[in-house]
């Protein structure tokens, strides 16, 4: 690994690292949020790279002028889940990042500007809607909904903006920002395990023409919200006959998930409740449940959460969609291009939602690459990447970058 | 209602107050359980009374010297469940220093001391151990293990001693505080609806004879924490059959509680869940799920509770006691001397601890009074009572004090 890897690695190791799990907290607007973004900042002025933010917050560094020419963009995000792991998002920016020192070691004279993106809360992890940076500038989140959002302890993103300084009116869609990017290529750990797993189904983690696969889409995927109405009263003195009780509300639509999800061959999940008043001896007066599910067939994920919908109305919970992404396939001149780059390459569509998803379903060509993840756990502090396969992440995304900026007859 | 315990109950009412749900959050040893010590330490200055602490920082009002003789102690908590009632705890040390004006109102020169308790930390609402400040005191809660608690924060028992001004090395057993007390009786609010209800089964809030009531012991109940395991993993990229979702485990517990407690005339809860890392995209690593379950009858609520803990088995959970208290049957010459000055209250076990509990098992005499709950409502913002009932209850306090307080041949 090259040694300016290993340094950005090992500065960006301890922000935000919750000291018990080993795992990160690193969310949207917060000081470990900050601290990163005062990192990626500095890591782009020592490369002379021009810094600008977009309407959302998102930082873009650019080698040359996009204004002129659009650019090939590289990044990914520095948020993470509760209690996430090292890679996801990071990886991708420090490859960008080791990317242009090694587009640069090798005097590279690129014919189109370069892009190093950084963008903003892409786990959703505080305000509950993933890819908020890229959704915003495209429009996909509206600015009026996106600061009324508010975190667990009920701040607001408005609130959040104000107190990192920023001017909450500023938020919006920026179509400037989206016009400098003529492709878009994030590189990010697999968070799966196909890349480890032989044609044949044995686990292979020697054979390097898998340790960087080409990302060919996204499944549909949503968030939901229940609401489960129950009644506050004392756990020892009101009589079961009695009770309201919106925990059996929430038991009920757990095991709904996983039944209709195993039906329909998707995946839902309930991984973030909140319970009201939250006393262990008060009966629960409301219980908020987050359902998340996803599927390669759309129809079919629709279908799986109108099945829990329709068991959690029994409980009387209403259910609201937070947000919706319909599959993405990404730009087919792309795909091709970086086939011919890394004809090795396997090809991969995720369940995980990304910013280059939302991107590509905006009018910007974008794709993704994958890094092998040898045991395919993510969203959490055991998620690794072998010190090997990400060198050849790096050295895959060189190439492809070497190749995008290149101005050439058969160019698409 | 006289203009003190008006003006009294007016101060109280802002205190730990949340805005939004108008429900009460007054935690041990956090700034709004200080303000009510301080609001508890003027009111007795006020009158005259000699504030002491005993060592677990529950502070004791007297009337007389106790350690001359022992007295007659009345009172009650004020801290709360979270999004508790303004009835539970208060109207016990309100009513107390109410009983007192009337006394004195009276002319009243009792014989024996006559002490007014604010106990800490009834409800346990912050480090999980109901009635924590009367069991520290009797023994029964080692200082040990109470200073290990932790809140949801992470924070100790002893770090909150600490941020509070106090030395967590002070906690501990104290049989002198126990000693000055010749008898507790403990006024509270009503957690269910029996005095709301005639005794052909409908309601009647009118008839005073069963405005106040004489409390004649304490169901058995116990406190469980049970720990569900599961595996941090993606929710988009992570096959159903790879998956270990603790939130699963959870729903299991959920159900068997209702179901088992039904089966056996007992009542179960799960009214307060942790769940890790607690992402929307993220499956539940970990959830801890806290059981509260009571009933008439001992073996009923162990073997409830051995049920749960056989079910929680079944998805790898562990399941540890956190406390457990017998049934506990209040001093017998007490209540009987209590139906003497009361002849037309009506009787009644309860399905919650009290403080007075935890002294009736530790050697003092001690029996509540309860105020009638027009609706049963407890722990809850909606928890009320008549303002005639609390005047009655007031009245009937004092009658007993002055009674208990009279150095007669007859007395026990």
């Amino acid at each position: 690994m090259g040694s300016d890897f290993t340094t950005m690695w090992s500065a960006l190791e301890p922000i935000g690292r919750d000291r018990g799990s080993g795992g990160y907290r690193r969310f949207a607007w917060t000081s470990a949020d900050h601290e990163l973004r005062e990192w990626f900042a500095a890591e782009c002025a020592a490369r002379g790279l021009d810094l600008t933010e977009d309407r959302a917050g998102n930082q873009w560094a650019w080698w040359g002028d996009p204004d002129t020419t659009p650019g090939v963009v590289i990044g990914s995000h520095l948020d993470s889940v509760p209690d996430g792991g090292a890679f996801d998002g990071p990886l991708g920016v420090v490859s960008a990042l080791a990317t242009i020192d090694a587009l640069r070691a090798q005097g590279a004279a690129p014919d189109l500007p370069i892009g190093v993106v950084n963008f903003v809360d892409e786990e959703g992890a505080r305000f509950g809607i993933a890819c908020a940076g890229s959704r915003l500038i495209t429009g996909a989140l509206t600015a009026d909904r996106a600061l009324a959002l508010t975190d667990a302890d009920g701040t607001s993103m408005a609130e959040a903006w104000r107190a990192a300084g920023r001017d909450p009116s500023a938020l919006g869609p920026d179509p400037e920002a989206l016009r400098r990017v003529a492709a878009f290529v994030e590189l990010h750990v697999e968070q799966g395990k196909a890349l480890a797993l032989a044609p044949d189904g044995t686990e292979d983690l020697t054979d390097s023409a898998r340790a960087v696969a080409i990302g060919t889409g996204i499944w549909p995927h949503g968030r939901w919200r229940i609401d489960i109405p129950g009644e506050a009263n004392h756990a020892g003195t009101t009589r079961l006959a009695d009770r309201h009780d919106a925990m059996l509300g929430l038991a009920g639509v757990v095991q709904a998930t996983r039944t209709y999800a195993a039906q329909r061959g998707c995946v839902a999940t309930v991984g973030k409740v909140r319970v009201e008043p939250g006393g262990v001896n008060a009966i629960a007066s409301h219980v908020t449940a987050w359902l998340d599910a996803r599927g390669a067939d759309d129809g079919a994920v629709r279908a799986t959460v109108a099945d829990i919908e329709q068991e959690a109305s029994r409980a009387g919970a209403t259910t609201s969609e937070e947000s919706w992404t319909p599959p993405t396939t990404f730009d087919g001149d792309l795909v091709t291009r970086l086939s011919g780059i890394l004809p090795d390459a396997p090809h991969l569509a995720t369940g995980a939602g990304h910013d280059a998803g939302i991107l590509a379903t905006h009018g910007v060509p974008a794709a993704m690459l994958f890094v092998r993840n040898p045991t395919g756990v993510s969203h959490s502090p055991a998620e690794h990447a072998e010190t090997s396969d990400c060198e050849d992440g790096v050295v895959a995304l060189t190439a492809v970058v070497a190749d995008l900026c290149r101005r050439k007859d058969d160019a698409r």
